[in-house]
C-alpha cells in the first residue's frame, strides 16, 4: 500500500487519534465491518471526509462493502506509532508530573515513563508507582542509559525553555510540552503541546459568547 | 466597536489564547506599543494573518502605528471571558482530578475550584489545597447552592458520559472534558475537550513518520 504521508495536513493527523477511539471503541464491541456511512454517523465526520482522510494513507475499504473493523484499527495504531514502545521520562515532579506518572493509561499504549526528574530536594528520592523522582543532574545519564525517546515537560513556565535545550543536548528529539510556553527549538525535535489553559480560555470564550448571545435575544 | 463574533471560526478562536499569551508577556516586559510586524515575529503567525485575526472582533489597532499592547491584552482577555470569575468543580478526583485542584494557576485566572467529588469512599473527606472531596450524592445540590459554572470531568471513561447528563440535569451548561470519550449532550451544553491521549498520539505520529523519512535517506 503506498502511502503519500508526507502530504498530509495538519488537521487531518489531528482526527487520526479520534478514528483511533472509535474504531477502538467497535472492536471492543465486536463489530467485524462497518460502512463509511455508519462509521460517519458514530464519529461525526462526513462519509466523503472519512474517505478523503483515509485516502491520505492509501484508503483502506472496499467501496460498498465497507471496511474490515479490525484491519482498519491496527493501520491507524500503526500510522499513529502505536505499535511501538517508547521510554519516556517527565520533567518537573510537581502536580502534573506526578499525575502523568499515575496515568497508567499512557503505560498501556506503549509509553513508559522511566523516570522524573526535578531539582526539589523534598521530591527527589520519592516514588510515584514505583518510579523514582530523580535529581535533575543525572539527566544526561539517564537519558543515554536508558534509551528515552519522550520527555514529558512539566515544569513552571520560567524554567521550560532552557530545561528544553539541555534535553535537546542529551539526545532528545521529541517532547510533549505541558509547560504554558511555546519551545524554540531545532527542527528536527519534534514537539507537542499540551497547553492546558488554551483549552480552558477556549471553553471561557464560548461562555461569554453564549452570554452575549442570550442578552441580545 | 462593533463585533461580529457570530462568524468567528473555530480556527480564529483556538488562536486567541496564544494571543494572550504573548502579549502578557509584553505587558511583564513593559512594552507599551507593537508593530503588528514585531507581533508576528514573535507570535509566529504571519502579519496578515494577525490583522484578519483581529478583523474578526472589529480590529484593534492603528496602521503603521502599531497596537496598544495592554489595550489589545485587556480586549482578548474579555474576548476570552477573563475577566470574569468562575466557580467550577470537578467530578473524580483520581491523580489528574487531583493535579488539577493543586494547579493554583487556574484560580488566578479567574477558575475557582470549589469542591471535588468522587464515589470512592477512601477519598470522600479528603482535602487538596482545603479543597474538599465531597461525594458525589451531594453534587447536585452543591451545584445549586454555589452558582457552579463549570464543571471539570475527570472520571474514567466508562462513567463520563453518565455523569456529564447527571451535572446537565443539575444544570450544568459548561463542561471541560478529560475523559477520553466524545459526551453526546445537548446543544446547549458547551464541551471543551481536554483529550490528552490525542495530543500525544500526535506526537508518536510524527515521530513515526520521521523514522521512516530517516530509512528512506
Amino acid at each position: 500500500m503506498q502511502r503519500r504521508t508526507s502530504k498530509v495536513s495538519d488537521a487531518v493527523i489531528r482526527r487520526l487519534p479520534r478514528y483511533h477511539r472509535y474504531l477502538e471503541e467497535l472492536v471492543r464491541d465486536g463489530i467485524k465491518r462497518i460502512s463509511s456511512k455508519e462509521l460517519s454517523r458514530r464519529i461525526g465526520f462526513t462519509a466523503s471526509q472519512i474517505r478523503q482522510d483515509f485516502n491520505c494513507f492509501g484508503g483502506f475499504g472496499q467501496q460498498g462493502y465497507g471496511y474490515n473493523v479490525e484491519l482498519l484499527y491496527n493501520e491507524i495504531k500503526k500510522i499513529l506509532g502505536l505499535n511501538e514502545r517508547y521510554n519516556t521520562i517527565i520533567v518537573g515532579a510537581g502536580n502534573l508530573g506526578q499525575a502523568i506518572a499515575n496515568y497508567t493509561n499512557f503505560r498501556k499504549r506503549g509509553f513508559e515513563v522511566k523516570a522524573l526528574f526535578d531539582i526539589n530536594p523534598k521530591l527527589i528520592g520519592l516514588s510515584i508507582r514505583g518510579i523514582e523522582i530523580l535529581d535533575i543532574d543525572k539527566m544526561g545519564e539517564f537519558v543515554r542509559d536508558n534509551d528515552v525517546k519522550i520527555a514529558i515537560l512539566c515544569t513552571p513556565r520560567e524554567n521550560a525553555q532552557q530545561v528544553a535545550e539541555t534535553l535537546v543536548e542529551y539526545g532528545i528529539k521529541s517532547i510533549w510540552n505541558f509547560a504554558p510556553i511555546d519551545l524554540d527549538l531545532p527542527n528536527d525535535v519534534i514537539v507537542e503541546n499540551a497547553h492546558l489553559s488554551d483549552s480552558l480560555y477556549v471553553l471561557s470564550y464560548r461562555m461569554a459568547e453564549r452570554e452575549k448571545e442570550n442578552k441580545e435575544k
